[in-house]
């Protein structure tokens, strides 16, 4: 059953930093909506943000596609991104989704020339390595000294996915893992996942991409469900909008538009309690 | 049951060019060995590959763990190693795992800064996502000019991991659609995969990480065979090996010993069919 919750009572015994930090920006902004930034071009991916920070709980990006010129530091980039979510009240999710053994999702993590765990507050992973994935980014994000969570890919929004199921069940295992207890923040799934822990202080924060203001598809197998669904039907606590917002005329009022259909949402879900 | 055909007759044969390009260059040179060159500095890895060129048919890299000093152009070291991939003929593999929807991963191989579809023969991708995940690369390789080839993560090498079994299964059927019938030219598994479809002229080339010259592990979930254990027992094609020759006092004399031994678990193997 979805959460009936409120954001701000679960920021206060979220067993993540870095969610308790999410929970708080979500209840005090009132908004679940994380911005996916699919855009190519760093100017134009940093007017964006500025414009639509004010509306969001989170960015997410994927740093490999940006096209930075030779001469734009990737450092210099990412430095202004973290400046406009102090300015905003926003974190950043680095959606890497990391797929590799510990060894090398340790490098791929911290080094490279992208250093994801230096600005990207929050990244996520798929379970299918097996738990040494999550070892391996944990060991990396101990040593930020800033808090740092993960989420993991229990299923996935595109057709003839393979998660879910059996899948999503060894998934929500290795998430339970005490030893990560204070990494692992949530899930990156279709609805609520793992219900029924609360009672052991068990509360993942699930994050939904695929959310559109119509049903539809993207011809590469991307399907769209309403932000309605995804919170009030399926227990989703973060709806996470891309092109719908990108691509409009207006985005601004478009992002706002998903913002109040999305926390709506929420605040029915809430009222389900009484 | 491990295939008993030469890689030499199977060059012929397959149905990808980057595959025939890959089992000719094995035949010729006799070497099924794959360097996994896992550093972090990109002169370093020159000068490694320039040693170790001859021992090898693939070059194994992970290009989003090199850390590029500012004024290095990424560019440069790629043609780098296009170059000594002509000189010493051998291919390169990133080892990207590419594990996102279609429209992402079209960014993701073709953009960025890394650009990895200019310059890396053959990529691998996670069979999570679904049937979109083929599709958007195939799309990106098609207009390439080159032959490209893409592997599937049929299962993993790491302890704990939820390949195998009815994920393989739906791998292999995605593998198996004649849309992409040029372009996935094999698996990454720990054996080999779909056996009995060489009547249809199936036939893909497995890799397999986690090879040693003993048995062991470590620490974060990594598991060793070795290279009669992949190549004869499990037949498996192409060894990709790391640590075990960068980390050697010699790689040049412990990749030998690599090569030799993952050829004649080979042509033991090959021999089975008289």
């Amino acid at each position: 059953m979805p959460s009936t919750q409120t954001y701000e009572s679960r920021s206060q015994t979220h067993p993540t930093a870095a969610g308790r930090k999410l929970l708080q920006i979500m209840a005090q902004k009132r908004t679940n909506l994380c911005l996916s930034i699919d855009h190519t071009d760093p100017e134009t991916i940093l007017s964006l943000v500025h414009q639509l920070g004010p509306k969001i709980c989170l960015l997410k990006t994927h740093i490999d596609i940006i096209a930075f010129p030779p001469t734009t530091p990737i450092r210099s980039f990412t430095a202004k991104l973290q400046e406009l979510s102090r300015e905003h009240a926003f974190m950043i999710f680095e959606d890497r989704k990391f797929a590799d053994i510990g060894s090398t999702v340790q490098h791929q993590y911290r080094g490279g020339v992208y250093e994801i765990a230096s600005w990207a507050d929050i990244t996520n992973a798929h379970s299918v390595p097996g738990p040494g994935i999550i070892r391996g980014l944990k060991e990396v994000a101990d040593g930020i000294g800033q808090p740092r969570g993960l989420l993991l890919l229990a299923e996935m929004s595109s057709r003839g996915n393979l998660g879910g199921g059996e899948y999503q069940e060894r998934t929500l295992a290795m998430a339970r893992d005490r030893e990560w207890r204070g990494f692992v923040m949530g899930f990156i799934a279709m609805k609520e996942v793992g219900g029924g822990g609360e009672a052991e202080g068990e509360d993942f924060i699930v994050m939904t991409p695929g959310v559109g203001l119509q049903v539809g598809g993207d011809g590469l197998g991307q399907q769209y469900r309403t932000p309605e669904e995804v919170v009030s039907r399926d227990g989703c606590d973060v709806v996470i909008v891309g092109r719908g917002i990108i691509g409009a005329d207006d985005p601004v009022a478009v992002a706002e538009v998903y913002r109040e259909r999305s926390w709506r949402a929420y605040e029915g879900r809430i009222r389900r309690k009484e």
